[in-house]
């Protein structure tokens, strides 16, 4: 049991782990420390709110320091994975400041500031999580669809799916994720700037080709099926081990491999003196699985 | 006003604009728009618990958003400024990990990362505030209270000071932001690596000469009024300018110039729109005072 | 209008929105705000010149500070895109500072600084040019038009194309920008370097196939037909977002997630402030077809 | 004679070794290879206007060119050495942009960075020309005058001197140099930031005191004199050996020591082969003083 | 001949062309100026102990220097390419520190370091060597076989192998290499993290078809025939434009595409001066075959 | 006992605990576990040689390994502390290749980067040394002398002492530390720049005033006498506090503060778990000296 420290923090993240506060995300454990999370506004086909936004982060935030949680799904609940941001709910804010006649533009470009902050803060929440995330993708995802797949670490989609970085037809820069991290998912930089720059369609066998997903399957079903298998097999597996490995794959991207080598081995100054290493090779000399404690 | 952009706070820092549900930290506004904020646990000579650093940072977040704030002072109530870590309090949740049977050693360095990570941010917290903050150190100023300093954009100190960073003193390496400020904010790095490796005490003019302070004063009552008449001084000045002044100095202190002149540039694009810049300007037409709205 | 700050710039950024100096390169607005410049030297297969790199330049600059400009194509006129550097014309420069027995060591190589600063900084300009560039590639693509080529954004081909980086064959590391840029622009590190250490031949399907392009066509003509067509649809998309988008993959490609994640927040402080919004959310009400002012 | 590679950049920097177009920059060499460029508009205070901005970076480029040139001062004529931005001429085109109806705010803001742009240009081409740059500053130095001096090598001042960091009173942010560079030139983050917060007048003492200058002397005269001296002793010294050490400088202040070593050990494999090593060892077993060819 | 400056370096690397002191690994050279490197511990699969890590540091840092090698090749000998670390002799020196009762947690820490220290310095000694360095997989590629050769340059496979990224199976995150350098060679970073977390095996087209590998062949055979022919293809060329090349890419590959055009601008202001570029150019101009002495 | 991983390592570094092969370096415990290593060319005014810099390399690596070593004092025998470079033995090997007909300008290029690094690396184990390194600096320091000691942590000198950065005066920017560190040990870059341009002597206080050492003696024996002192109470204090301080502020020093405190945090997870934090605080509790065990 970790209670001490989790006690600790119980008042910087209150933790949530079945629905959040409006409905509008959803949370189950579908197999032993597997969890799922669905976008869960189906009639607006998960379109984002300021809201959704930052129940997404407390949810993310709560799996992440959950023991029990190993890994997490993303989902789409309903017709869509997530058709962008709700033009009406979504906007609403930014179009408030906008209107308010009380501020000056510098001080409304403040005010926008901490909204985008409360956005990027939301999504960077997969980014974080030591838990590994797999977005299980679905026919709708737009915009802000995109930012938030682009923070998990895995991406699958089913063949229905229609991708679109929306952003610059709304007029505007996609300033939450997007554009800062799809250059390091995706191996053609050429086909990410056209996409980026167009705004146009496109499919999974061309989200497959260029690499912004790793694996399509036929149908949602067998795409929930299958991400849930990977999701378990990641669950079996040492805590202390996926985790090192995610906090290390992450730190690797942004920093140069000699920082990165020193840090793994930092790192791991501490990891390698876990019992996981010992309980791996003595499964491993008796063939039987490996059992680990939770993180 | 901007209570739209800050009702979209609301739920995320919850502000504490007067005495931390401990009490253990006090604010208030001692002037206008200028904010006090008072380590207060005299008996124990204002040392830090886990609790007390939750509480800064809940207060600090505060002042950040608290639209009439626009500069704030440190200081400590009672004899000493801060004497550093309670080494039964506050050390009890890191020996409370030590004594934990259930966790391997893998284990028990993640609760620790959490630990750490709690208090890091909190004292990042005064970093990241975009109003400036004045410490104003008097008598003890030990351990922690050195990490604290260093967080601050301003250093006074009275005479009668004692700084010590007194880490190796305890069995180990300053790791809350001592080590990752100091360099940055003084010009001398043989006197820097000395007074860290032997923890040894120095006073106020030591301070001074080597850079850790910008002024000393003879008595604490002093300090605390010229930090008052500073502080008073900033907060009369646009604060669209004060706050991308600090913004800019943060960003160039961990970027090159090259990207650190693109920033501002970037930063600037919507500040220069502001009022600010006419109304000052008409202002000093007119020779009179220039006012600003809050930001 | 945007003569204010347009006329400013008059005396350090002399347009050319015509045929360059030398005639070695052309520009034509194909399609409205679409811009097509060609490399014209076809009897020495659009080989480079140093001449040919500063024009270059200019005319690069010239666009980017050209209101009515919003897309590039960069192509070659007659049998080749682009053969590399004139060996006899191009290297003429770096000849006589070999010979110039005035010059010692120290100082020749001063003076090779000097030239390649030229050639790099011609590059450059399409990767600091605001609007997008895409490299419509046919026939011989070979050492300095792969420089050029990986400092576009977007790549395309027609089946005919042989690429070959091909420096290593003149005696020199690639020293323009191929070297630098190319391992951003492609996702197979090990195809890389084996065509940058062999300077073998590949083609089209290879160049697909490794990242290097993201579309291959049939004929120079449908190449070039596709290219406009995209071209144009970018030009009808809002500058605003469209400039924005690329200012954010340039700077994401170079920094960290979260120093770009912050560069981005700050670019929008402003530009989400334009009326392309507005217009874009008025136009999509209306189901019309969204304009939008120049930048 | 540098003929060949000077040819070519003949027009990319047209050199300015005289009095600039509008009069408002004076060029004259001193000494024999010492550069005297002075802001000559004394009865506007030599305050900067958008042409002076661009005037300066022409004379300067043209002397980073000029290989008779070895080492620059650059002081003030008449009363003040710079008594900031000429709110009048120099605010004229940022005012205009602010009231120029056809523009909205997107496009308001990339017209300011434009301009911006231009200005932040200007003065770090102090900062990249090869040769030295001595700032002897006198009376007023306020606001760009400090922005200036920060992107020179060295700061002398003399003892009638009084600087501020002028910015926040006029409502903005300093964004053309200072608050990008100080940090680096200065220890003392304490004072830097108290001063820049403030805008409070200092003196050559406490210049002196905190590190923004190295030497103060007791009249303008003096000052000239002594900085004339250093000029001179620096501009005898090797070229090659000089400009190396500002290149390694500038470099090592911006990027990691392991870093910097490598630069420093790569710019050498060819400067260590110049004459001027054998030169100087000739020289010195001789007893004479050695003579080096200009760069 | 280069034995003024060979020698002095024959103390810090005494080199090793044959086979290493175990005879675990071994060198020829197969072709001229091509090196032939093996693991060769076939009954074990060619795992690692620390003894043959650190002779494989040897063996390559004496290539490095070792004027008549140009390229080289490392392949396994026997049944598998390499099928990671030796469990019994390899992991004893830690399995030594997890016993070792004289030593805190601390220490314990520290002694790991050591090692990781020795292990990851042994695989980046292939990064570092200036000379191009193929990876020839068959068989199994497990493990540390995958730290191996993302540590090279060109990575090519036999039809018949097994990749696996086996750590996380062990209780361990990667901490010599794979997690550092993966993303890197790879375009598809879902595909990546997927296979790190789960530790699954795949095979050639899968490696081929994420960008692992960048040919596959379909026999070990022919795989070694192929590499043999591509490293002397690379032996072929002026070894002045090959090593600066790689220098090149790895650096470009660390750092901003500013910082790397700048780093490459400054090798070459000394090896454009070589006599490789003219004697390249002569060549050509014969239509005969160049040739260039040894670097 | 840490025989387990130091028995290790013996291979790579065999440690050399008192004089070095030449006699040029000598190695002596003048206090328990504080280690005084002696220029001991005093004939030659302790000029370096290339053998001296590898000794030097060896002596210092060995002491980082050695258990029994906490800290070290660096001074210099008889009349000098160091006098530079010795321009006969020193620089030979550099004229042997300036002379070498046998190798081009590319070639020579790469055997100077050789060297160099031999140099470089030398200096920089002074740094990497996790033992902190005190300098105590008489008499003449010039050139190499200073590159040495800005390689080390703490600098003290006696009132005697005049330093120069010399390379100026024979033709060269200084390429083996100088430049690189200097700026981040001294808080005044005007200082800094005109004696690297000028090469000029200056003297104890002046180099007390800018930052370059920290304290001045009245003699060499006071110089002697006070590092000792200094040294002994470094060698006090836990060494795992000791050493993870000089780890962190090396760290801190070239990165973020961001990126440096991940870095303390990752680090601390397995040193806060050394017992050296109990027997810190149990001592205290019984007012006893705690003594810690070797690292």
């Amino acid at each position: 049991m970790l209670s001490t420290s989790r006690r600790l923090l119980a008042s910087t993240a209150s933790r949530c782990l079945s629905t959040s506060a409006s409905g509008a995300i959803t949370v189950n454990e579908d197999l032993p420390n597997v969890y799922h999370v669905k976008l869960n506004r189906p009639t607006k086909l998960n379109t984002f709110t300021l809201d959704m936004w930052k129940e997404l982060k407390v949810v993310i935030d709560g799996l992440g320091e959950e023991p029990k949680c190993r890994s997490i799904i993303v989902s789409g609940e309903g017709k869509s994975f997530c058709a962008g941001i709700d033009l009406a709910a979504g906007m609403s804010n930014i179009i408030n400041i906008f209107k308010n006649d009380d501020l000056d533009i510098g001080r409304k470009a403040r005010s926008l500031r901490r909204i985008l902050t409360i956005i990027q803060d939301s999504l960077t929440s997969l980014e974080k999580c030591p838990k590994p995330v797999i977005a299980a993708v679905h026919s709708h995802c737009l915009g802000a669809g995109i930012d938030l797949i682009t923070s998990a670490d895995i991406r699958y989609a089913s063949q229905d799916v229609t991708f679109s970085i929306k952003e610059v037809d709304i007029g505007l820069a996609a300033d939450i994720g997007t554009l800062n991290r799809i250059q390091k998912v995706v191996g053609n930089d050429s086909w990410t700037r056209e996409v980026c720059f167009t705004a146009r369609d496109f499919g999974a066998d061309e989200a497959l080709k260029y690499g912004l997903v790793s694996r399509i399957f036929d149908s949602q079903e067998h795409l929930l099926e299958k991400s849930l298998e990977v999701a378990a097999l990641i669950a079996a597996k040492s805590p202390i081990a996926v985790q090192g490995t995610k906090e290390t794959l992450n730190y690797a991207r942004d920093h140069s491999t000699h920082d990165s080598l020193n840090f793994v081995k930092t790192w791991n100054m501490s990891q390698l003196l876990s019992t996981d290493l010992v309980n791996s090779a003595t499964a491993a000399l008796k063939k039987e699985k490996a059992t680990y404690a939770n993180v």
